[in-house]
């Protein structure tokens, strides 16, 4: 070991459950725009799957006109897109709903964000010719095991509508941050579908099919829906990444010393770019404007910073709320819902002042 | 890498902070005796010292008849003790406070066990022999710096009661589990205090220093005091680990299948030896009494399962409640104090059975 790299302290993986595999990361220790597969958490609905050698092969076939084998290297050779993408676990935050709702107890680290690059799914769905019937497309990964909730073995397997193919990037995935798919994340093809909660973005693809009705798999009609009313089951599904702002530094509930703090953190949005990001330190009676980092990627995290300049010790409550482009804010309480999806209430930490 | 390794899931440090650097490990996860060092978790007030070439000699001097100077090879040479010791954080559960306290915000994860060598420190106080004024003991660490709530530098030390070291068993260490004592746990010497909270166990000793008065230093004064009320600075000092029991299995807030459970814990006491750990479906109305699994170690913590044979599906609380052989057993609700000390209210999960 390098005698200075005891020094270095790094942070690691936070492990939440072991079989499946879930470990978010502690995303207050990562600034970046780009995380590396070290630090990016994992979500696993089953154990790891086995990858065949046939994984290299990928079929699209149901609803088409040419239904179609492709082999990893066709994959590689056709035109390609890279896209850096903030990936989020619609479950994030799930711990901080209240009433509590059951399910992994995530905090804030069910999020990354780093360069996919693959075949745009518009490019390969334009070669198998969807029938005029099709309207969703339905895709498969090698991921496969028992719910508790249902009998029998289910494969993950999530769809979207075909027109959602065509109007907003998608990617069939082969790269992540210029090497192929770590294992962990989907080698070797994974969907990737900007926007979304990461759901939809299906690792270990088996297979894709094109269908001419409604997919009706449990990932889709059971788990990754709404459900706001607690004794019922009317619900519509979780679709795309809801604004939000994340608090970095300092940290909650710390005791930090009497003097000026920068406050950092992060916000992301599915339904537009952020143009807002706001810092109350009077429990939401005054709001100020933090400063925007940002880059040019249409898909990427906003970092945000704001100089305080306490005036007195004590204790303080500092709130942030994030808007997007299409004028979505995070609400003072979210929609809470029986399954814990798509937490996005102002975010809230408490610091002390000595 | 093995190519079977990538499908053998493993726990990682929980970071809580970096600087210093505070991980806990993932208790959930470690069911063994033992526990390695790659899951020991860490807890520091600064950042890590250097080790000068000087660290492998100790001097103990103060009011003594002796004042001695020991190099690291007279002390392997001594007459040695090897135990298994249970290190707690006295800031362990400190999340679980309510009202909530400031400070590192542990779950249940600040905690470990395995083999500690050393020479008891009564015999190295028999060498040097404290002279009849002697009533304390000091022992500061290498490591130093500032703390936010008091001026200066300042470098961690503690003192022990010089009966106490007469009285139980208190080890200069140099070895954890049949190695070096690693470099984040105290390398070349640690103090280990079995029964006391782990602050008591002052890692990378510099100097030991008998005292005829009281040791006033901020760790021993300021922190590590239990503040019970809120507006007030009347305190009385951490000292012995409080009885406690954690729930290892189920996880809290998870969704489990309807059927036979085996809920698993581990529980232990600075007070005595657990002779009852105590589980309760029912908010505490009726408790069965878990089995317990135990070694010949003194101060090693106890294993327990209960066997659970749920009569329906849908939502359950389980407690646990821990006693020991000197009667004492975990309170319904823990004393309150200001910085969070010494939790060790009932331990409490939840769970759905679907």
């Amino acid at each position: 070991m390098d005698q200075y790299n005891k020094y270095i302290n790094k942070p690691n993986l936070i492990t939440k459950s072991l079989y499946p595999e879930n470990k978010e990361t502690p995303i207050h220790f990562l600034r970046k725009w780009v995380i590396p597969e070290k630090y990016f958490y994992r979500r696993n609905h089953f154990p790891y799957p086995l990858i065949p050698q046939d994984a290299f092969y990928l079929t699209i076939n149901g609803h088409v006109r040419n239904p179609l084998k492709f082999h990893y290297d066709d994959i590689l050779a056709m035109p390609s897109k890279k896209l850096l993408v903030t990936l989020e676990c619609s479950g994030n935050r799930r711990s901080k709903f209240k009433p509590k709702v059951y399910g992994e107890q995530w905090e804030d680290g069910a999020v990354s964000q780093g360069w996919w690059k693959g075949v745009p799914l518009s490019y390969l769905l334009n070669i198998v010719e969807p029938l005029p019937s099709a309207i969703e497309v339905v895709f498969e990964g090698y991921d496969f095991g028992k719910k508790p909730d249902i009998d029998g073995i289910h494969p993950f397997a999530r769809s979207l509508p075909i027109n959602e193919i065509f109007n907003q990037d998608v990617l069939l995935a082969y790269e992540y941050n210029d090497a192929p798919i770590p294992y962990h994340h989907g080698f070797p093809f994974r969907l990737v579908v900007p926007n979304w909660y990461a759901m939809a973005s299906v690792k270990w693809l088996n297979r894709i099919t094109v269908i001419d009705r409604k997919f009706m798999g449990p990932f889709q009609t059971v788990d990754y829906v709404y459900y706001p009313k607690k004794d019922s089951n009317e619900g519509f599904p979780v679709t795309k990444i809801n604004v939000v702002s994340t608090i970095q530094k300092p940290l909650n509930y710390s005791i930090i010393e009497f003097k000026e703090h920068m406050i950092e953190g992060l916000a992301w949005s599915g339904t537009g770019k952020i143009i807002k990001v706001e810092v109350s330190l009077d429990n939401g009676l005054s709001w100020h404007d933090a400063d925007l980092h940002q880059n040019t990627e249409r898909y990427s995290w906003t970092m945000w910073t704001y100089k305080w300049k306490p005036n007195n010790e004590g204790e303080y409550t500092i709130l942030s709320r994030a808007t997007d482009s299409s004028n979505n804010t995070q609400p003072e309480e979210p929609m809470w819902n029986k399954k814990g999806y798509g937490y996005n209430g102002v975010s809230k930490i408490h610091v002390k002042l000595a």
